[in-house]
């Protein structure tokens, strides 16, 4: 927990300082909204909740028998339950926006940190309630809103000290790449193929794209998108010679050239902002090409073997299945779970989280002396435990040690009748001994 | 939210400093954990979530035929689900010590700030998914958990800078009071009318005893009860008295007695601790009375009329029906959306919550060149926004209007090739013009 409250405020702390609001949906959605929304296979993973009061009256099982003899019970579900829990914190947010569209200042720039339920088989790493982690505006086209998604990831990342690479594509690139090679359909192929580049090498990405059934010229058309090199300038400046009618085919794609107009603009932005993340073109990012129109963005960790850490792009109609049309956003996803595993594998937690008392008062009985030191030491922000009960010291040691709590003070009537306190660094093993009102001290000592 | 974040991270900030560690437990429990600890009226009102999967498969809904012909909805949802959601933070926190009792250090002190779900009907102020804020110590008897308590809501109400009295009570007084008096059964109708002593005075209180089934004998040994004054030793002295032999009855009650002990050494620490909040015997305290064991208490705010804004007391058999008995414990519930109500209805908010972004950048196409400011404010804390579009400036301020952004930067390209901006006060209309570097100085304008 205190582990997860440190990334989540961290974000959040960032999150506020460019204006975003939090926001918080039920957990408790209509199914109607939800249903449809992640395909077969996420309406089967919906969690449903039955109607309360009297979920059966009126409802006649036997009209639900099928011919098998068994009950339709998809058919019959909708019938006994008109609520899910959240699936993911999308679909909330567009029915949010659509429902507050009078109400919100558009842009819209919100996060949104709330658990979602999945009705999965529980596995290692994998939990039937976990948390999601989503910013975004929405509302503006302008390639302002990817660079603040930009810098707040360059910022997050920092502030957690863990080195990252932002990898960062464009919708319509891709597209204009199909285009110019003559099979606009198969976009998704063509990414996908890409993406292995490194794994399989040149040959083999030619070959698979022929599999999925582009001809020899298209390959060529799209040979050279596979040997980019220089930087980002160099990489945008080829590309815009191929949509522009350069290519092998000749084809000029307006779509693509719109990507890379778009591309240029984000980073002539990081550039004047001064981003010190490395923010890189990959246009092998495949990542939710079924809904990006846009730009792309990937995060991985460099210090750290794990898949995309943060995640998303712009999307332009998020809103349109709820009735709002031209609503385009662009928002990205923190993936806190496999954060937490990168801060966890590298180190990066801040000692103080993993004990969350300083200092513990054993209680020989006389605790009721050491209360307004206590106190004070509390309200100089150090957590502070009086052992509630005049235990065995093995008992009270025990405690300290599971807690892992650095300090214990154990003082008898003696230190009680003189009025001081001897507080012990467990790992050191130094003591020293204080009057009990020379707070500063002590909190100086219990800070090391 | 930005609220409710203030009401929540200020009272986590203070568990935090008597070393109370967070938890969550999952939002659905096995509906066998919850069915039956609520009440029949609480089995109503929890939301059952149907089983993943075919959950009709194996379930023949005619089984559960009635001889009126309707289903038995309440057996059938209970072979149709095996989860529920969960109806309070106490119920799982008890199955959570139980589950974990091998890894858990007692005395174990968490809180818990989670949301919970009722199938009531929705009304104003009454929410079918609303937070509950609880903090118990439980595995230990010792009043010093107590006092921790005590603390806390002294400390919490600091914090927020509203004034409370905190009302205490002990279940064994009252079972004391009921078994000098002769009728150890009717403890609640004893308390329910002592409570009624400032609304319907001396004589309607005594009459109501009579109506309830009250000896005329039994009303005279409660008599001195209703005139209890001076401070709380004088409570305690007059008490103790009656408790001891000296009541109409000569009856002696040793639950009685402990229950002073308890008050007395309790008032004790409070006064060695040094609390500033106001704390009182109030024997009239009726809360809990089928679960609280020892002490009970209440927390009132002394400047706005509502009810309780915090409370609880003590029990000795929490985890007892989970097959862990003897577990005594303490703890305390902060009523959230009461201590919202008073904080709004005092102005007792920081006027920092209502604004989230000190400062609009306008766009008038040349936002770039303020891009290294804006990051350096936000380093700085501020938290500062840019307009995305370079939209017509009435619908900019619109935005800022609509935000509450009390500052706004119009710059144009006269601006930009100068290097300096112009940042508005809207509601005082000071404006100031700064070189773009100047951070420092801007900060310090923006902070007022």
């Amino acid at each position: 927990m205190a582990e997860r409250n440190y990334i989540f405020d961290t974000i959040r702390s960032v999150f506020r300082t460019y204006g975003y609001s939090q926001i918080e949906t039920p957990s408790m959605e209509n199914l109607s909204t939800l249903l449809g929304k992640y395909g077969d296979e996420g309406d089967k993973l919906l969690y449903r909740v039955l109607n309360s009061g009297d979920a059966f009256a009126g409802v006649d099982p036997e009209q639900y028998r099928q011919e098998d003899g068994s009950l339709n019970s998809k058919a019959l579900s909708l019938k006994l339950c008109e609520k899910g829990l959240r699936y993911d914190l999308t679909v909330p947010f567009a029915r949010y926006v659509v429902q507050h569209q009078n109400e919100i200042p558009f842009p819209f720039k919100r996060f949104q940190i709330q658990p979602v339920w999945r009705a999965d088989r529980p596995q290692k790493g994998r939990y039937r309630e976990f948390y999601q982690c989503d910013v975004d505006a929405i509302g503006s086209k302008s390639q302002l809103c990817e660079l603040e998604l930009v810098q707040i990831v360059d910022k997050v990342f920092r502030l957690l000290d863990v080195r990252v690479v932002m990898k960062i594509n464009n919708r319509k690139v891709l597209t204009g790449l199909a285009e110019i090679a003559g099979f606009p359909d198969k976009v998704v192929d063509i990414t996908v193929a890409i993406d292995k580049l490194d794994k399989i090498g040149l040959d083999a990405v030619k070959a698979e794209m022929l599999e999925k059934g582009l001809s020899p010229q298209a390959v060529q058309v799209i040979e050279p998108v596979l040997s980019l090199s220089g930087d980002t300038a160099a990489k945008i400046g080829v590309m815009r010679g191929l949509m522009n009618g350069g290519s092998a085919s000749g084809v000029v794609s307006e779509t693509g050239l719109k990507g890379l107009d778009e591309l240029e603009e984000l980073f002539g932005y990081i550039g004047a902002a001064g981003i010190s993340t490395a923010c890189e073109i990959d246009l092998s990012l495949a990542r939710g090409l079924n809904y990006y129109t846009g730009a792309i963005f990937e995060v991985k960790a460099l210090d750290w073997q794990i898949g995309s850490i943060c995640g998303g792009g712009r999307y332009d109609n998020l809103t349109g299945i709820f009735g709002l049309p031209d609503m385009s956003g662009v928002g990205v996803s923190f993936g806190a779970d496999r954060i937490y595993d990168v801060l966890k594998g590298l180190g990066k937690f801040p000692a103080s989280l993993s004990s969350a008392t300083t200092l513990l008062f054993a209680n020989m009985g006389e605790a009721a002396y050491v209360l307004p030191l206590a106190s004070a030491l509390r309200d100089a922000g150090i957590p502070v435990e009086i052992y509630p009960d005049p235990s065995k010291l093995k008992k009270q040691f025990d405690y300290a040690g599971r807690k892992s709590i650095p300090f214990i003070s154990i003082n008898g009537s003696e230190e009680a009748a003189a009025g001081t306190v001897n507080i012990k660094n467990l790992s050191s093993g130094e003591q020293r001994s204080y009057g009990i009102a020379e707070t500063e001290a002590i909190a100086a000592f219990l800070r090391g």
